[in-house]
Formats: structure tokens, C-alpha cells, sequence
């Protein structure tokens, strides 16, 4: 089958054969997979010494089971699945979570291949499936949805809080959309003013970084991950303010600690949300401008150049196709 | 009146006349006052172009009163005071609270003459009693002391979740000393063995920063207010944890914001705390160990000397008397 990999900080299309099945898992036919901000920073080296096939978000159907499997209804269902493999017996695991196991693999992300492939093999126990009325390319976002709905599972989110999201990106629109939900006002906040024209066609209010008003925001998501960003997350967050760092960063970033400490912020970092919730919001009317998200779309054999698409400044969603 | 102060970064043991009171202050006329951090770092330029009388740790008794002070019995009484004057109106003070003002003066901090002199002027608002049963060396330790606490007012501490203090100094002490008085296992961790001895003579567990276990704490307060702290304390926060950053930090410091996100941390600045709470436990039995942080005790004129030796290493309190 065709897949995109990565080896020795090398991306490539490659030739593998079909992903044989441990006896607790399935075998998915993927159908549509999306390119991701953390497939770009893996690339970049991000995850040190990552090697296999890249990509977590996807929709598929389940084409075979394993020996222990407990349910045989799950062949020929349509799915996607949660990311992170744990050990599901260790105190972080019974504690922080799955997502947090010491000993976790994590789908196209750390020792474990992914789904910029025809075939992936994941653990019946991440299977979720996708309701008939949420069409492959709506349900190719549920990850990214549940991402940004773990802001709410971490934080209270009182709805007269002033939320600004830092980074208009793939995964700030979400956030920013997810955020407007329960009726707080949400400032989409970009550095150039074509990145701003989604959020206004989606009825954020949206402003330019630099002229967004110091201590202005009780609450700020942080989204484009580089030292920029943070600098303003820091600056426009007011006291005893809110900041979620919902991105990636790649090592050790410049941060200004006395704003933090002085003004008594909250930093909190925030990853993988939960995939039920996302499911439902995007049977939702509201969820189907989600795929005005989407930039371009790649048979898996032009992965390569997807890929290179995705990294241009202002492409939100690539999608590749089997 | 003998006073120390800063000017053009310049430390000088000054001769000034009484300060003139406000309608709404007190004078104070000092007996103790103690030296903090914070202090040092002001010198070191933090608070850049901060100019006047250092200090904001005192215990003294009221002199005089001006013309709108309320209550005119204070005169006469032992009395220490919070150190954020705000103006009481502002939105920020209203919410957030005098301590975030944006045009707040700050005792011997910023804009305003601080305590280590033989007066002060204080707003009668910011006054708080010493009862009698609370010698002055114990006195002088109420702002550290609220700071400490600050951490109660700020977060949920459940006393089953294990505790590390980064740094056993002179704030590092309080605080965990503070938050081990409802149960909780609190680890004091420190560069060198001989600045762990106060912490085992308090009953408390000490040990090595460097050998302090990866991801092996819940609760981790950062006391150090440097770099290499930090990181450690990064370290050694489980996933899903709490830093609270209780230090004063120089500038930008760089950060592992890769941990901070994919444990998904919680980082919270920490400032300035409740007095009277603070008072509270300065009258019960348990506090008297504080003076063991005494390290050394100066007259005000020799102010130079004393700001040289709190500076040194593993140094704790050092008290200026008028």
C-alpha cells in the first residue's frame, strides 16, 4: 500500500505492505486523512527520532478484526479513533489518563504508524464511530474538534469571559468556534488581514495582533506555537487572566516570566480532547462550515506535495485521499 | 531620619527628613524591618528606574495620623501594612483587586518609599494590627508569610497530593512550611545539602534537586526565580500537574514549553497575599520556629552591610533595627 513516511528526518512515498493486526485490534481502509500543525513540527524534528508512517486524523471503515476483538459488529463501520495507546494499568494511566502513560504510543506521532496510508491498525478499545449523517470530510476533523473542546474539559469557561484566540490557524478556528458556543465573545487574532476573513465569514469578531489592547482578555488561546505568539498571549492577558497553550513548540521558547508571576497568570497546557463530544457537535447545522477549512485535497501518491502545500502560511486544512 | 536607598541603581545609606503624610495615612515609626528577594532583585535593576526607600517587610507603631484618617485610635498600636496602594476604583481593582492596579504604588517597589528607614508613610486603609501575643520578630514575617498563603487563596490543595518546594530559602521555608500544615507531604528540594538542615530541623522532607525524581511530584512550587529552577521543577511535575511560580523572575527566561504542553501543565504566578490569615498563624505555637530564619540582625546604618550578607548564599532573614 501507499504510504507517507518519515526515516531518518526523511520524508517519503513509500510501499509497505498492509499493517498486520495484533489480536486486539482492527484493520481500518482509510478513507480521507488530514495534515495537521504536529505532522509539519515531526517533520521539522520535533519528535526526535520518529520513524513510520505520519498522520492522526482520519476517517475509515473497518475492514477486518483481530482474534480479540470483543465486538465482530465493528467490520464494515465507519470510524475514527482516539490517538494515544496506554497501558491502561499504571497509575498515570489510571490517573492523568491514557493520553499521559508513560509507555504510550501515539498514532503517526511517537512509535506507532499512522494514517497518511491506505491501511492503519488501531486497538479496538479507540475505535469511535462516525454517525451516518456526518459526511468523511466533517468527521476527518473530529480529532482536531475534540483538541479543541479539552479547553473546556480543563477549564471553566464562564461565558462573560473576553476570549481572544492567538492564531487564526487550522486549529485556532476550531478553537475559536468552539469557544463562541456557549456565548462569550471571541476575538479571532491574526497577524495579516487575509488570515482574519474566515473568522468574520463565521461571525467572530477578529483584530490584528499587534493592535490588540495590553490586559485586554481575561482568557487567551494561544495556537500558533512560535515565541511571537506567546509574547502577545502574555501581553494582552490581564491580570490573573487565563492563558491555554493549545500548540506545538518546538524546545525551549523565550518567555517574559515577569508578566507572568507579577499579573499572577495562569498558563496551562492543553492536548488531546475527547472524541464523543466532538462527534456530536459536528452532527450539529452549525459544524458544516468546518469544511470551509479546507484548502486542498491530495490523492495519498501526491502526499509529498500536500504535505509541502500544507506548510504555506495561511493553508488551514490539506486533506489526502486513498 | 536614616534611611537606605536606591538611586540611579546606586545602594546609599541616605539622611532624609520625616515623610509628610497624606490626609488618609499614618506615620509609622519602624522597629523592625526585614530584608527579601525581592529587594535584591530591585537593586540587581528588575524594577527598572525604581528610585527611593527600599523595603516593604516592617513592624513598627503608629506616630501620628493625618487629617481624613478614620479611626484615630490607631496611634499608638503595633502594626505592620500591605504593601499595593491601588486607587480603588478601576475595574481592575474592582475585580482582579488593588494588588493588579495598573496605577498602583507599591511600598519600597514601585513609586512609593518603602521601609527600610526609621518612618514610613502608610494609607490607613492598608494597616493591619500585630496583637500582643506576636513578638516582632515574628511580626516582620507577615508579608512573606501572606505570600506564602497567596497559594491557598489562589489554588485547591488537596492534602493527599505530594508537594515539592524548588528552593529551601527564605520564601521557599514559608512556603512549605504553609502548605504542610494540612497534611500534606511537602519535599524540600535544594541545590546543596546544608541548605536542607532547617527544612528536616521543621519536621519537613528534604533532598537533592538533581536526584528528585522525573514527573515524581502532583503540587510543585518554584521558589528560585531562576532558570535552572524552573527546569527542575518542569521535571519534576507529574502530567497533569501544578507549578506555582512564587519568586521574583529577571526578564524572559527560557522555558520547555514542550513538557508544559504535552503533560499538560499548570503554571500560575503567585504574588502577594492575605495578612490577616497570616497574623493568624504567627500567634499559634507552630510559628515560633520562624526566627530560625533569622540568620543575622543589623542597625539601619549599617543597611549596606546587611543588604551584602542576605545577598550570599544560604543566607535567610536578615532584620534591620532602628
Amino acid at each position: 500500500m501507499n504510504a507517507i513516511t518519515l526515516k531518518d528526518n526523511q520524508l517519503s512515498l513509500s510501499n509497505l505492505s498492509k499493517p498486520t493486526l495484533a489480536a486486539d485490534e482492527v484493520l481500518i481502509k482509510i478513507s480521507i486523512a488530514g495534515i495537521c500543525s504536529t505532522d509539519l513540527e515531526i517533520v521539522k524534528g520535533y519528535v526526535p527520532g520518529f520513524s513510520g508512517v505520519l498522520g492522526h486524523e482520519f476517517v475509515g471503515t473497518v475492514e477486518a478484526a483481530g482474534d480479540a476483538v470483543e465486538d465482530p459488529d465493528w467490520v464494515g463501520k465507519r470510524v475514527t479513533a482516539t490517538i494515544n495507546i496506554g497501558c491502561r494499568s499504571c497509575p498515570t494511566c489510571m490517573d492523568a489518563g491514557v493520553e499521559h502513560c508513560p509507555s504510550r504510543t501515539v498514532l503517526g506521532i511517537h512509535n506507532r504508524d499512522g494514517a497518511f496510508a491506505e491501511y492503519i491498525a488501531v486497538p479496538e478499545a479507540n475505535l469511535i464511530e462516525i454517525p451516518a449523517d456526518v459526511p468523511d470530510d466533517l468527521a476527518v476533523f473530529t480529532e482536531p474538534l475534540a483538541a479543541a473542546l479539552r479547553i473546556r474539559e480543563q477549564l471553566r469557561v464562564p461565558p462573560s469571559q473576553k476570549i481572544a484566540v492567538v492564531g487564526p490557524g487550522r486549529l485556532g478556528m476550531l478553537v475559536g468556534w468552539v469557544l463562541s458556543l456557549a456565548g462569550n465573545e471571541v476575538v479571532m487574532l491574526g497577524r495579516r488581514k487575509a488570515s482574519l476573513a474566515l473568522g468574520q465569514q463565521w461571525g467572530l469578531v477578529t483584530g490584528l495582533i499587534e493592535e490588540a489592547a495590553d490586559n485586554g482578555f481575561d482568557f487567551v488561546v494561544e495556537t500558533t506555537g512560535n515565541e511571537a505568539g506567546l509574547a502577545h498571549a502574555l501581553r494582552i492577558t490581564r491580570p490573573r487572566g487565563t492563558i491555554v497553550l493549545k500548540s506545538t513548540y518546538a524546545g525551549p521558547a523565550n518567555v517574559d516570566l515577569t508578566k507572568l508571576v507579577v499579573a499572577e497568570l495562569n498558563v496551562i497546557g492543553s492536548r488531546c480532547g475527547p472524541f464523543e463530544p466532538a462527534v456530536r457537535l459536528l452532527q450539529t447545522q452549525a459544524a458544516n462550515q468546518i469544511v470551509e477549512m479546507i484548502d486542498g485535497r491530495y490523492a495519498l501518491s501526491d502526499g509529498l506535495q500536500a504535505m509541502k502545500q500544507a506548510a504555506e502560511p495561511g493553508i488551514r486544512k490539506i486533506l489526502l485521499t486513498t
